[in-house]
């Protein structure tokens, strides 16, 4: 397969600079359109340029110039004001599509760019066949293992957060003691960890008897090339202050962003991270 | 039917004390089961007693020494650490059928602490009985009426509360220009609706454009005479500091705490209130 700079469309977050930094790893070139107000800052060390998400026009003029024969896009992507938006004269062609596509749900919206990528002639990569084997292996990934009741809550939590996919929530879920204590939507994992830490609480785990799951799960709608669900550090480190005895997803269908840090993380803090066949 | 007075086994919240003033306004007596750590201050001033929630003995003694026939569960009661609960005899030879419940959702708990009194020889009255017509009609409550966008989030909004409710999640959502921006489990309508304030703008409505709808939605398999969802009027200023254009649920299964406070506070501040039906 013909190995052309990627032209990587960031998002926010660690995913893009995790296969920014794979791509250098393997030698092969790198594009970044940052996306205005999402990318993160450590991409500007990548050739790229800065975009504002409506500028379609030039961010497949920018992208052909570089020799791009593919995209990928990682990242979150908080939706837009369809309305503030300045988009240019091809961005202005492609909108009402998009609009239309977004109103849908976040799933219509990603398929409805992806194809527009794809009608003008650019391959898809996913981050997730980028980053190679950093998914989650089957079975316990750290020291620790789940015990029969800690799976028995992560399983609920990995059903919830694909039940919740099918309705295009979220991707996550947390359960304790057989009760979810909290389901993802639009404000994220770190968000939704901190708000089980802020519940009372003989309703969670605490350090000195951690109990209770977090579950991540893409969602059975979703284009897996763009937005798999992803695991890093902090999470483990924001699953340990809500008092979860772990984590985990699928085997196979969750990315791990720095995978050694990951498995660390869990090991000193005690936590399992588990994945499920 | 006799009206013997009634035992309000009252939780948090605003409903129970919704529930005793409406049996002062009948002329019924009412005994206060005021669980500890749960029922709200306001409830001291109806006959009645503090007990920890595993006395169950000593608040069977109680109410029947009250000439109570019939309980009603009222108000939210979070779940305790079982570990740590200290049962009387009654509640010793109780609690392992009740745990069991337990591990199978708020709802299975629910049933079975609804059936502990029923084998007991009381009656069971929900709390949306004793309110009477205190549900929402179908249609505009207020004199706002929701538009064709605003109607179609609400709708999707009662959709997820249901879907949510189907997996013993939660009764609410709220739902933004289809995007479904939040899900209620543990944390309670109120602390949902702050979150959705703390979402990026350009996700919600505000002030001067309002969007978005909070659905709330009962269980499906939930038992109406106990949990039914409500709104009261502090739900309206929530919903109005996050944005929304308005508030729902199923005509007939919303219970309203304070109707003339709730359509009161839609209208001052613009929000419609609809009853689906």
């Amino acid at each position: 397969m013909s190995r052309t700079p990627l032209a990587l469309i960031a998002g926010g977050g660690d995913l893009p600079v995790a296969v920014a930094e794979r791509c250098d790893a393997e030698g092969r070139a790198v594009f970044v359109v940052r996306l205005d107000g999402f990318a993160d800052h450590r991409l500007a060390r990548w050739p790229g340029q800065d975009f504002g998400m409506a500028k379609i026009g030039a961010i497949l003029k920018a992208i052909r110039a570089a020799g791009c024969g593919s995209v990928c896009l990682a990242g979150n992507v908080s939706r837009p004001d369809f309305k503030t938006l300045a988009p240019d004269l091809k961005g202005a062609t492609l909108l009402p599509g998009i609009i239309k596509a977004a109103t849908q749900g976040d799933d219509a919206l990603l398929r409805k760019i992806l194809s527009l990528f794809e009608d003008e002639g650019f391959g898809v990569e996913g981050a997730d066949d980028i980053l190679g084997g950093e998914t989650l292996p089957p079975g316990a990934l750290g020291r620790v293992k789940p015990d029969e009741v800690q799976l028995s809550d992560l399983k609920k939590a990995l059903h919830v957060a694909e039940k919740s996919g099918e309705l295009d929530i979220g991707q996550g879920a947390v359960v304790c003691d057989g009760l979810v204590l909290a389901v993802e939507a639009q404000e994220g994992t770190d968000s939704m960890l901190r708000r089980v830490a802020d519940l009372p609480a003989e309703l969670r785990g605490e350090a000195t008897h951690r109990k209770g799951a977090l579950g991540k799960a893409p969602k059975p709608i979703q284009d897996l090339r763009v937005d798999m669900p992803v695991i890093g550090a902090r999470t483990m480190e924001l699953a340990a202050a809500a008092g979860l005895a772990g984590v985990g997803g699928r085997a196979g269908r969750l990315i791990l962003i720095d995978r050694p840090a990951v498995i660390a993380a869990a090991d000193r803090l005690g936590l399992y991270v588990w994945g499920e066949e």
